[in-house]
């Protein structure tokens, strides 16, 4: 960040008055620019017994797999958000479930709220951020080709879950990358 | 928003190629400025079976009751911001427990994540964004001045948990205004 959205000046990083953190903060109208996590909706799609996933169509993490999770938008719930980036991605409509997951993924700046979910109707499709979507039986999983860790997390919690016959709620964090970068819708 | 935060040039309302929505795009170098929701993170501390409340000394909802939350902030899990809060506006160590609340503010464009937690030692004082701090047995609570709708959700789910001996996790989400403007950190 460079310059003032609101003014057009420029802005400096600095501890405002009665704050702790730097921010950056407009030399001119005095603005302050707060940053802070963006919150990153999805759902596990369950269909038989199978999981929807996707193949991403756009980087990062190009060709690795993921289940419909994006960007949640102002102007929406959690749980419609996590709906509409199934639509989007997999052009599959769902009735939303529990929570699943909730993880904070702190180097990417980034909440990952993840619920259970089921196809409302058999179809599915790729959509624009997808090269390809499919319904995996557990067995089937391409856990080496997993775009995220959070995914991953989520996905081996979901199906812990549904054969001990619960479904819990399961909160972490990941404080560094481990080889798996931040989603991206 | 008005100018681009990356070069100072204007921005305008537009639907960037692919997309679906309007965002701010910048005329000059093309950056697009997503605008998100953000992150609420709060606990209900709890000592002796009494809970500890905040009366605001800042706007909005200045002089009305709040359980300690605010903006979660880059760098901090869901956890820690929650405790780091407490720690500012009621000077009290806590140790976080489960997820008692997740409501979406829709119109506030927010998410408020609200925990459970107990007092990691019997000390708390006012912080800077509060008037006076005090624990309430339940039947003392002020309910005419609580301070925000999503608080006072949070606070009965979390008493009515108690009395069942439950420590359920309850979604829900506001789409307007309902009295109760939306917090600020």
């Amino acid at each position: 960040m460079n310059y003032c959205s609101a003014c057009g000046a420029r802005v400096e990083l600095r501890v405002p008055d009665g704050d702790n953190m730097p921010r950056f903060v407009c030399v001119s109208c005095g603005t302050i620019h707060y940053q802070n996590p963006r919150v990153i909706v999805g759902c596990i799609p369950e269909h038989d017994g199978k999981l929807l996933l996707c193949r991403r169509a756009i980087q990062p993490r190009l060709g690795f797999w993921t289940f419909p999770a994006g960007f949640m938008e102002n102007g929406e719930s959690l749980e419609s958000g996590a709906a509409r980036e199934c639509w989007e991605e997999a052009q599959a409509r769902v009735d939303i479930g529990s929570l699943v997951a909730v993880v904070t993924v702190i180097h990417a700046e980034q909440v990952h709220v993840m619920f259970r979910a089921r196809l409302a109707e058999p179809g599915y499709a790729a959509g624009p951020e997808s090269l390809e979507v499919a319904l995996f039986a557990p067995e089937d999983i391409p856990w080496k080709d997993i775009a995220f860790r959070s995914i991953d997390f989520a996905l081996r919690r979901y199906l812990e879950d549904r054969a001990a016959g619960v479904e819990r709620l399961h909160i972490t964090h990941f404080e560094a990358p481990a080889g798996h970068p931040a989603p991206s819708s």
